[in-house]
């Protein structure tokens, strides 16, 4: 017998991380009793009188929204990080060091259509999304005292969104996240080996072997990665190593909300679900720093695993040992790729 | 203004992983309008037929349990390691790099009361694990293709365990995990500079600062720690530096069953509930190298937040940049210290 990788037991090596994960892809085959998530409400109506980021709606805060069409733009209530946080921290040997962060966390309105979700949006209206993020990258990273600027979204409430009107956070920093940090690192070592970027070279692997591709158009692919932890995990990488998305060109923003779109509504029919994920950008950070290296690309986590009820939980050995998956990332880029290209909801 | 650790945005370094969290206090005041977990079913029988952790009941792979009293130890029949998956991998580049991975995977079961939990359970009783979970490392660390034993436990629907009779798990395996591997590091480069184990140094400075620890006996201290990401995270340490459980003497496992009933009990009278965590031993690999770096210790990883039903999401910000909290550790111990000690349910 001789190892295969479809069958046996392995690690894959993540080299944006620098960490190991486990594959284990016999183990789907077990029963679950465990957890089951409730079904996401299938409709919701285009104005919720009580949903706090709808057009002309009071806030928690206290602040009312105008009467938006389109995005909307505003400063978390809720802000996890400050402007006015005075600089300093704690230096009390070299088990107790702390430092002080600060930045600015918005909220972004990605339509006025409190029933939407961004795979049930035309490409035109989620090309104004992309347009918002280009603004804000660039405003926040303008700031001096921001040398980071993250872009995300919450989608679903088993992933702790706290709201299904469509929208997506920014939370901007000083410092730069561990995240981007690790992937800074891994890229400059990459870049100074090969002189091209690490994702530039993983892209035309992936577009030769085919088998972890899930879409591509003329910018941007999207695969599941060969590393991939969460059970449907996937990248979108523009095929032109760009460092940010102010370096996108129309046509590639564009084709961004196309791929954007085309991801999300396999998700969406993998299950016939309001797919839900924790998703966002990764790019060059703002400090004014030469980032030759760095190759813009989104990431996206979703939880669920077997059906539209039943997650994969990143506990017990995912927290003490190493992050493991039920089946192998070529596998689940199959079932996505088979799915129709049209969104479920469509369907008839 | 001057910063101050207790009210500002600020980050703060895990020395046994080499990573920054965030730390928000102020953000603990947001109101929460996301998801809201089950509560957990007050009372379960002390033997529920359908049960396969049950003594003489059938499990899920078709075998039977035999009829046990106390502790009772099986191979897991959904194993996501496995002792005979042979040596070999993929090495396409360093971008496609995988090695197979074997080891033994044991489900524990810690009483035949199917009622029961860690902190309903009495100190003897808990005893009688630990020297589990001695044997279990001495067996399975003897074996030549076995260099880690990750003993743990998942507690709580909410935490992934699909079944609520009191049981923990061991996955050991050929490699040596990544979180473990990062404390290899982080303890071999700090015992290089200093002598001693890194976690006595820290041990002793809890020990003096008195505002993270939760509980103490002779032999283990209970602290939240100074880098903890989860609400209430804690951390159990051997006060003497021992490499394993092996090297605990009687009274020291005696005392370690006593931390782990007095921290499990101040966890469930936070919220007057049976408290969800992931919790699991760190000691040093068995693979026949000198360890004397390693410093015995206990995680726990437990997601509640607000109340019985709020957990924290690790998601969108957590995933893509830095974890984050809305309480500080001092905080937190503050409010798991100031609790009564015995068990809510013995109240009366
Ligand atoms: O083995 P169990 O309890 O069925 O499964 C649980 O613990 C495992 C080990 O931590 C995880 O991989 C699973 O995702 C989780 O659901
Ligand atoms: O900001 P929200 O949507 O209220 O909160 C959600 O996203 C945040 C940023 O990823 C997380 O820190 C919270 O745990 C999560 O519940």
């Amino acid at each position: 017998m001789s190892f295969n990788i479809e069958d046996h037991p392995h690690k894959r090596y993540n080299p944006l991380t620098g960490d190991w994960i486990l594959v284990s892809p016999h183990r789907s085959k077990r029963p679950w009793q465990g957890q089951v998530e409730k079904a996401v409400v299938a409709e919701r109506p285009k104005y919720d009188p009580d949903c706090y980021l709808c057009a002309g709606n009071e806030r928690a805060g206290g602040k009312f929204n105008p009467d938006y069409k389109g995005t909307f733009v505003f400063t978390n209530d809720f802000s996890a990080l400050l402007t006015d946080t005075p600089d300093g921290g704690i230096d009390d040997g070299e088990l107790f060091q702390a430092q002080s962060e600060s930045g600015v966390c918005k909220v972004i309105c990605f339509s006025e259509n409190h029933s939407l979700t961004i795979p049930e949006m035309g490409v035109e209206d989620i090309r104004k999304v992309v347009d918002v993020w280009c603004e804000q990258y660039n405003e926040l990273g303008s700031n001096p005292n921001i040398n980071y600027v993250q872009i995300f979204e919450n989608k679903g409430a088993i992933m702790g969104c706290s709201n299904p009107h469509p929208h997506g956070q920014i939370w901007s920093s000083k410092g730069i996240p561990t995240e981007p940090a690790k992937e800074c690192k891994t890229q400059k070592a990459y870049w100074d080996k090969h002189g091209r970027t690490l994702l530039a070279d993983y892209v035309k692997a992936e577009l030769e072997k085919e088998v972890r591709l899930l879409a591509q158009n003329d910018s941007f692919v999207a695969v599941i990665p060969f590393w991939a932890v969460w059970p449907f995990e996937a990248m979108i990488i523009s095929k032109r190593p760009v460092q940010n998305i102010l370096q996108l060109d129309d046509e590639e923003k564009t084709n961004l909300a196309d791929i954007y779109k085309q991801l999300t509504v396999m998700y969406d029919n993998l299950f016939e679900t309001s797919f839900a994920y924790s998703a966002g950008l990764h790019q060059a950070p703002c400090d004014g720093v030469d980032y030759s290296e760095w190759h813009l690309h989104m990431h996206f986590y979703p939880p669920l695993l077997r059906s539209a009820s039943v997650k994969k939980f990143m506990v017990g050995y995912e927290m003490l040992g190493t992050p493991q998956r039920d089946i192998t990332a070529e596998g689940a880029a199959k079932r996505l790729r088979e799915l129709p290209k049209i969104h479920f909801k469509n369907k008839f």
